[in-house]
């Protein structure tokens, strides 16, 4: 299938992600430096945590009449700004398209939820490959003109298939991983590789009901309300920055059948959001928690 | 692509749908009618509206040990119960899978969530037809094994044209035709053929939005919060009965182009529970509300 | 503060909430027994888990032309209905209030949510008792004219300030105890004098969030959603059967003190639900979950 | 009933509401004519709408050591920053405690909410007039030490009892009213003596329903979602600038009295979030639409 190609938004923009302890003039610092070297502010979302006196900051300009050359941005903002103020800072532009990888395993709705939105022209990222355990979902992949491979994992095999699988993830110069109800649990090797650059969604409203069979737990307890969570995959399973979640009302009605066919919708579009979020540079992890600027 | 075919549920069952003038006994007629004759209820769902005086009902059992032979069922109901009782009543069986026409235009937001949720199992209907008034969506129809129909409407060919596609429709034994943001008015006549089998998805919450572009309304009216209304089609546009509706929390910050954005989730999740619920024969209309059954 | 009675719904009724292993025939068992002794049902609603084999069911019929006394029908239906279903049921007449018993500490907002839904009229109750550990509230309770007893709990005291608060609640006639952001932990011993029939608001999205502290780590885990739960008290802290939840979204905007300003919304309505539904006489308990019937 | 005292946030701040024309370097400015000044900002919010060209700001700073004496800030901004970017400004000191009159008419649950907020602690504000057509809710202002003045209204003598009602609060040197469920339309005229100072609750999910009975209005059209809408009042009924909305689920089942004892709830939340965000001076209003800072 061919990507409908939405109008393209032309406009080359650059787009600074900082964090530093929260001081006096810091955003005035900041916007001094873009406005001074005629960089157009086209956004602007800065939050002060002030329990932990932290700054965050989100700014995005247009680079057609910016002063300072793209390649020697970083550098410049560096050395006059972030070493003053001792900030952590992501730089991006807009016109590099993230490339991003899709783990799977037999289920199919984020899967075509997440192709959807790709051919549909709605996110600004290549997917040029996806990766399974199981051969179930090659025929929407071909269909969807993009590479499937297959990695098998058991028990005994892990570690070297996770090698292949990196060297994959290299070779098709991947910049993030998106597991799309891929059933198997990556070792802290693997999650290393890739910091807050893997989005998982868990069928559940963590940190209620984490681990295996969350909608089985759920239905146990008898909870009203079920939900799904998207986060970055760190070391502790189930426990990284959570980045999106939403909830559905379910009742007493409901059966564990009925609540997964509710969860698919919640899955979805939770870990969509969260992809769309991330495209757009969007968020800001930190302590474990995570900054989602509108 | 194939449909990937969930573990059946293989037991056939019987479904009655039923309403009437409220009285004493109905219930106990039915429920009786169906233990006499050995019909075992798996799902019984009733209501009464106290203010109208009406008596709604949806009754399911198993045909496997039921007394009376499927196609004599109707006759014998008729006789036995629902003249008694003046009932409108609608029977349906389990094993006949509905067939459903797809009509877009150029969006493919919901074609694609009905077609995954489609291919992925989830839902007992065939689609072996699309109809649009533009080839865009050809591929996708293509990369689904779909057939894809164009027929072109414009202000002179409309009433030829909408005969044509009654035509289509009847070749392709439709059952019920869903509108996946096609973005054409039906006339009244077409709609007739089709009395509560089209569903559309409108991309307000109606009644609030009623009309084109309704986004760019609810912008301009500084609304809070936006939604999306499934509907099956009536003479008069966007006031047929509603199935079903959700909404999103927006602000200040939301422009009408992330409006549209995020009212495509709405729109898509709303539409497919509209045609789920039909094709579980949930729904009884009725002095133009619905009732649905959970 | 005189109770403004709203125009009452003066129908006698009785309810009858029932539950039993699911066979052929209870349904119809029971509203023929309804008919035939002229019991007018205005209300039946029943539900059958599959997965657990149990039927569940409420209905409730007028009074006025019943044939059988109302102090016989509990008789009679355990001889004629109940003893062939091995039913569990209550019967409950519709003109007797339950009296209710508020627990408080030191917070305002649940116990104003429930004063002003009682003095307004809107809920079928006697509320002559709130009881705490704290003078704080007293004036509340006087400027609403309901006694207000302190009952100091310490560490030493516990077991002998509870069998204190067991005799209020006899010598006041109390049919159910609602703790309305109450901070103390009941014991078992307690929790038996008054089964299914203590409800409780905890502040979190349950089982999330177990314990004290709630917001402090819901804003520790970086959530993005919150919720209350209002539950039936069992001996199990905060795992007793669910009534009633719901959810507001937060961002990393919210502090732990706008938290808790949210939670503030959330907790009142969820309490209140839970008590209406108590009220009505419309939760069914068994296996440690609830059937809420609409 | 005694106040509640919260402990107080004891550090006086002010507040600057701003919008004006976008241009390069507004932001920037403000920060840097605060900075210069040794005023600590611990809130700062701005928003540009690029689709209108605007930019909106809301910062609040500590005046602790603020350079400029605070009756001379509004002068110096509006010299040295305003006039140069044709702002519109508002300056708001935190320890000026708004002066709010209630209007209501006989139905109690939005009064009391907002009193049990205001006894509670909650708001920041001074409530000590309550006007209202009828007696009815003489015993709740009572019970609450609020003076409570009954103004009847009548086809007649709208006029000069909305001339009466104005002289009342003046005489109270109220700041703004929140129409409770205060069931008159007020005059052009008298909105004209309070412009965005007037907050009204309308009981449906606007535009939707506007006018009278909106709950029968949605039963009628069969929505399957209900909601209510706070928003300041304008000469124009039912069309001012929406402050909040929210929406609860409805179904089938809901006969249109239930419609009304849900829609209470969602009333009474909707109406305080409103005063809540007015009092806190997070509101801008432009173009019949607002700005609601989080």
């Amino acid at each position: 299938m061919q990507t409908i190609r939405k109008d393209a938004d032309n406009r080359n923009t650059a787009i600074l992600l900082i964090y530093c302890p929260d001081k006096q003039g810091i955003l005035a610092s900041v916007t001094e430096f873009l406005n001074e070297n005629k960089g157009n502010i086209i956004y602007l979302d800065q939050h002060v945590d002030h329990e932990e006196g932290l700054f965050y900051m989100r700014v995005e300009w247009e680079l057609g009449e910016f002063a300072i050359p793209r390649e020697k941005i970083a550098d410049y903002f560096e050395t006059l700004i972030a070493q003053k103020y001792s900030m952590q800072f992501a730089l991006h532009f807009s016109d590099k398209r993230p490339r991003m990888a899709i783990f799977v395993s037999k289920m199919s709705h984020c899967l075509f939820d997440i192709l959807s939105r790709y051919v549909g022209g709605d996110w600004d990222t290549e997917i040029p490959l996806i990766i399974s355990n199981h051969e179930t979902m090659r025929p929407v992949a071909d269909s969807f003109g993009i590479d499937y491979i297959v990695v098998e994992i058991n028990s005994g095999n892990k570690a070297q298939q996770e090698k292949l699988e990196i060297e994959i993830l290299e070779k098709y110069n991947i910049d993030f991983v998106v597991l799309a109800r891929y059933m198997q649990v990556l070792s802290d090797d693997f999650v290393k590789h890739f910091p807050n650059r893997i989005i998982n969604i868990h069928h559940s409203f963590l940190p209620a009901f984490a681990g295996a069979k969350p909608y089985h737990a759920a239905h146990q307890r008898g909870v009203k309300i079920i939900g799904a969570t998207s986060h970055y995959v760190t070391a502790d399973l189930d426990a990284g920055p959570i980045i999106a979640q939403d909830v559905v009302r379910i009742s007493h009605i409901d059966t564990v059948d009925s609540l997964i066919r509710k969860g698919r919708d919640l899955e979805k579009i939770v870990l969509s959001e969260a992809v769309y979020k991330h495209l757009q540079r969007k968020i800001l992890v930190y302590n474990n928690r995570t900054v989602v600027f509108n």
